[in-house]
């Protein structure tokens, strides 16, 4: 709510109350998880990097084999929801799923996709305010490993995030906030909703691309440290690396980058490649969308 | 449609026309397939070893840490919803998600879950008429990867089911209804919506439980296959066993037992096993359903 006022989604074309936006039982995303999906941030009005996102979800279709799902009004729908809602400063979020189908498991080429687009307020922290997370994060490592790129294209962000959450929730009863999980392996991956980070001799590591989330946050960040000067380094490392770690932190879109207190019972902490790093992400959201 | 009449499930407790059964688009089910569900078969008014299928519904949930979400009442449930639609030959569906919470990915202990019963008209086969597939199954090796057991566990049944979406994608343009997926060592491990069986020297051989759902089709006809004074064995086999066996099927609930008439280029066939073993299955039907 805000001022009194309910939130509206945008649901298959249509703004609605978010208490009333609703999917068929039938919808393949709600039977199967067989979707798609984007979460950004929206500052001073404008989605930041949403072209970046826009082409993950694309691709993300793509891998579901349904590669012209995404509406090609997606911008237009956006803007009605921001607008309607009055919203500069949000957490946005737009689904694309395979939409109802006969009920067979194996899809019909004829694609009649159910798109939606969330939104709720969400303020910016950054150079204008406090970050959105309350402290730097606390993370455990979990037995839960991540889905091999074989089983499902590690590329792919979709409705099937079982995964994260059976990470999650051996987070219980534990005082943490976020989960890493290993690839098959036993090589650091990611975590629930978030790519990691580590500084080791001044240069900067992070899992490689194939057993990850291609996030945009980590995309932009390596692009942020490259600008700096710094090494930039992508390959397999053992948890172990990350907790005897300089610096360590995490970067998701609604956390941006956010510092690891502590992994396990090792304390990392932030410094000043990681302070540099937050600095000058909030620079980027700055240019990009307050004209600053 | 029942002439002339719609289809009814039953959503959170009440009846509803299919067209207007929904779910909120917030709904964890739809939002990150974070749900659990059971396809089942039912016979002369009776739901076909419903009782396997309530505990594996329950272990699912227990996996997915809401043991308590499956409603007490959902027997009353699945009766209301086979009289409503004055179904007696029929599939059934039941989903159990874990509804609407605030937005967030870790799940919260108090679980208020969505639950929908899904029906539709489905003739017996069997004894009493045709299977309810056309012909023998047309197998394709696909690349798509069984998840690992480490990832999401094999035992449980959720509405995470890409994997097995991205098998059946995988077989576009080619002549074949089933994908059969190897573990991530390259073991076969089972098809998209099926577990597999092979005779081999006499012998029943099926992949063993922890890199394939645990089929309560697959249980019982291990079971029948006992019973009848067979050898059953599970294990993990190459693919290229099943292609040189003497007889090969699948089962589903659906299916029941489906013989495969071809594996990639090799004929296979079913044969006096699997004959066997679909005639007891039909005895079985007709016993625990029509009292016969």
């Amino acid at each position: 709510m805000r001022g009194g006022l309910t939130i509206q989604y945008h649901v298959d074309g249509e703004l609605i109350d978010r208490g009333e936006a609703t999917v068929s039982v039938d919808d393949r995303g709600f039977r199967y998880g067989d979707g798609a999906f984007e979460t950004c941030r929206v500052y001073g009005g404008r989605v930041f990097l949403w072209d970046r996102h826009r082409s993950r979800l694309r691709r993300t279709c793509e891998a579901l084999g349904m590669a012209d799902a995404v509406p090609e009004d997606i911008d237009d729908r956006i803007d009605e929801t921001l607008a309607a809602n009055g919203l500069s400063e949000a957490y946005l979020r737009v689904s694309v799923t395979r939409g109802v189908q006969p009920g067979k498991l194996t899809p019909d080429e004829r694609v009649d996709p159910t798109v939606v687009v969330y939104v709720d307020s969400l303020q910016r922290g950054g150079t204008a305010g406090d970050p959105v997370w309350d402290a730097p994060a606390a993370v455990e490592r979990v037995r839960t490993r991540r889905v091999p790129d074989a089983a499902l294209p590690a590329g792919a962000k979709t409705h099937n995030y079982l995964n994260g959450i059976l990470a999650r929730l051996e987070l219980r009863g534990r005082d943490a906030d976020e989960a890493l999980m290993c690839d098959t392996d036993g090589c650091a991956a990611e975590g629930a909703t978030s790519n990691v980070f580590f500084v080791e001799d001044g240069a900067l590591r992070t899992p490689e691309l194939g057993s990850v989330l291609p996030g945009i946050t980590r995309e932009t960040t390596i692009e942020l440290a490259e600008r700096a000067g710094l090494t930039v380094e992508t390959g397999r490392y053992a948890v172990e690396r990350i907790c005897d770690a300089d610096e360590a932190f995490l970067t998701n879109t609604t956390w941006e980058i956010r510092p690891i207190a502590r992994l396990g019972e090792r304390e990392v902490g932030g410094g000043p490649v990681t302070g540099a790093l937050r600095a000058a992400y909030d620079e980027l959201v700055e240019r990009r969308c307050y004209g600053g």
